[in-house]
């Protein structure tokens, strides 16, 4: 069932079984470390295997952004957070049917949210779980000051069907270490300590306060209110997470396996994956530096993608490959390039890899 | 089997059927008026359907990037060009299988690929027929020169199992209209007929001249020495196709069905649409004009993505929709869109809609 790297056909997303184990063995030290409960998030991999080796090392639950994705991984965990907002009945019905099954959590932020999903859970006879969202910075989602999150959650305690559980947050702006320092989560604790207090003086109380994200997973517990984490990325990694300075570049379990297919272009070689394998993503914290990393040649600059075209600027390298080589790319975001994918290769210590399923791509809602 | 749109989950790549037909009749057009053969890029839909209406307007053939949609596309025309550099034995073991079957022509730029398709044809008892690519600005694949092209069609004409069949070029760096003329294709032409008078000289003759691009489209005929073209997006047209000056918004078939799941940020809305429904591809002739075309609110700017959100920047706008609401997007490139999506939304005039498959998605290789 295992075949030999070489033989596999490119472009081929090869995922390193021993960085992996690593990653999430890493993550789940720290949480015991600092009490803090770990509940991944499954967009980054959308596998029932690997989110059930995310359980196995201590994961309290999982995280989704899509209904489809907790429908599959209501398989794997009997603790699901779809940290979305869901509004619309496409997504409420099929939630309220889910938290018939499971415990099942929601993360809302307008009036709209709690009054759908509680229609939804009591047209299922269910209770849903709702955490509510305040904007720690990123501006995408999230209500922006402690009175809004009061409000909701006053909304939410009265409404029947819902159960009022706690606080969600997403620092999803904070990337680059000032000055090679931790990433600082010190206006997070401030913005969360003040809905907390307030909540309190109101006699709301939130069991769960949920932080997220990857580069600031290690520094999770210099907020002090949270009690869980939803980092996706880390149990791959990819050029963000190195070049924000968060991991290595051996930390970086998932990699695109090309074959170079033209150096007819002089100072140049192209590989058999361009935007439709790696993505248009930019690198985040260095949005110069190209279209991913090239493993064997460091000094490689990915200049530009068209869908299926890498075009790889080699004037900077000493040596270079050959049509019909192979060589190795990390992805600036691993995310949506593994969501590219019907299945990824299984990598185990001899080199050998076997395909297993991404059982969550291609869920629309 | 059809259903009404609004009962359709979101996010929805929905197709306008009858700007379709218009958009593929519009071309079929021009290359009856013209004598230009219409081989369309298949990349772009990847549907046999879709490639089947095309047929049926009176393509030439079909165009692909991958062996696998090639394969897919082979239930539909029997003359395929794989318009791209299969140099390794994962492709060219299927391509010389697939030319058992169907004529099947594959573009190259490299000795590599000349011997590794030789190799692949004479093994599978097949022939495949060959246009050498030439470089006409782009700078991704094709060779430099005439005197590379020539070499390259002497190699081709020595080995066995290859039949030279000409030249292919892609113009896909010819973008804006410069002073709102159309785009010039003086250099294309003049690098062209240098090679083609090269040939000549040397006893060649290039039955097959292979043009491209939807943005030069309709400029084919001024090159002179095309027989044939290639265009993909014009089929749906997109952000690109209109901003470049190409068509108008009433020309762009496939749209992004969007719901509103938040507004709880000032001045945004966010709709359920991120890169992994729009790609991160910028518009290429305006790349300042945000994440894609919001229909319903012309002066509204999608401002960021998530992988899953769409941040929408109303602070032009005099009005704006509410939560729960749904919006129409155009995206910027069409191609990746249809790529992660297993089907597709076709709506009728009634504006009810049922769906079709992306056929050749999850093609690797």
């Amino acid at each position: 069932m295992n075949r030999p790297l070489e033989e596999i056909p490119t472009p081929a997303l090869v995922v390193e079984a021993a960085a992996v184990e690593r990653n999430i063995k890493r993550l789940a030290a720290y949480g015991a470390e600092h009490q803090l409960r770990i509940r991944p998030h499954t967009k980054t991999h959308k596998s029932r295997m690997l989110a059930g080796m995310q359980i196995e090392a201590g994961a309290a639950g999982l995280t989704m952004a899509k209904v489809g994705e907790a429908e599959q991984m209501a398989g794997v965990s009997e603790d699901l957070l779809v940290a979305y907002p869901a509004v619309d009945a496409a997504r409420t019905t099929r939630l309220g049917a889910l938290a018939r099954e499971k415990t099942l959590r929601v993360a809302i932020d307008t009036a709209v949210a709690v009054e759908a999903l509680g229609q939804a859970a009591r047209a299922a006879g269910s209770t849903i779980g709702i955490l509510v969202e305040i904007d720690v910075g990123m501006h995408r989602t999230g209500v922006a000051t402690a009175e809004e999150s009061l409000n909701l959650a006053r909304r939410v305690e009265k409404t029947s069907g819902l159960r009022l559980d706690g606080i969600m947050c997403y620092p999803g702006h904070i990337w680059a270490p000032a000055d090679g320092q931790a990433p600082s989560l010190a206006s997070v604790s401030a913005q969360l300590r003040e809905a907390l207090d307030l909540w309190a003086s109101h006699g709301l109380r939130a069991e769960i306060v949920s932080g997220g994200s990857t580069p600031t997973a290690y520094q999770s517990h210099l907020v002090g209110q949270y009690t869980e984490i939803r980092p996706g990325t880390y149990i791959f990694n990819d050029a963000n997470t190195v070049r924000g300075g968060f991991c290595e570049w051996k930390d970086c379990a998932a990699r695109v396996v090309c074959t170079v297919v033209s150096d007819a272009v002089k100072n140049q070689f192209v590989i058999d994956a361009g935007t439709k394998t790696l993505t248009s993503d930019l690198c985040a914290p260095a949005r110069e530096s190209g279209n991913g990393y090239v493993v064997e040649y460091p000094e490689a600059r990915i200049s530009r993608l068209s869908e299926e075209h890498g075009q790889v600027d080699v004037s900077q390298c000493e040596r270079r490959p050959k049509v019909g080589d192979r060589v190795t790319v990390i992805p600036n975001h691993i995310c949506p390039c593994i969501n590219l994918q019907d299945a990824l290769w299984w990598q185990m210590a001899d080199g050998s890899a076997r395909p297993i399923p991404v059982d969550a791509r291609g869920m629309l809602s």
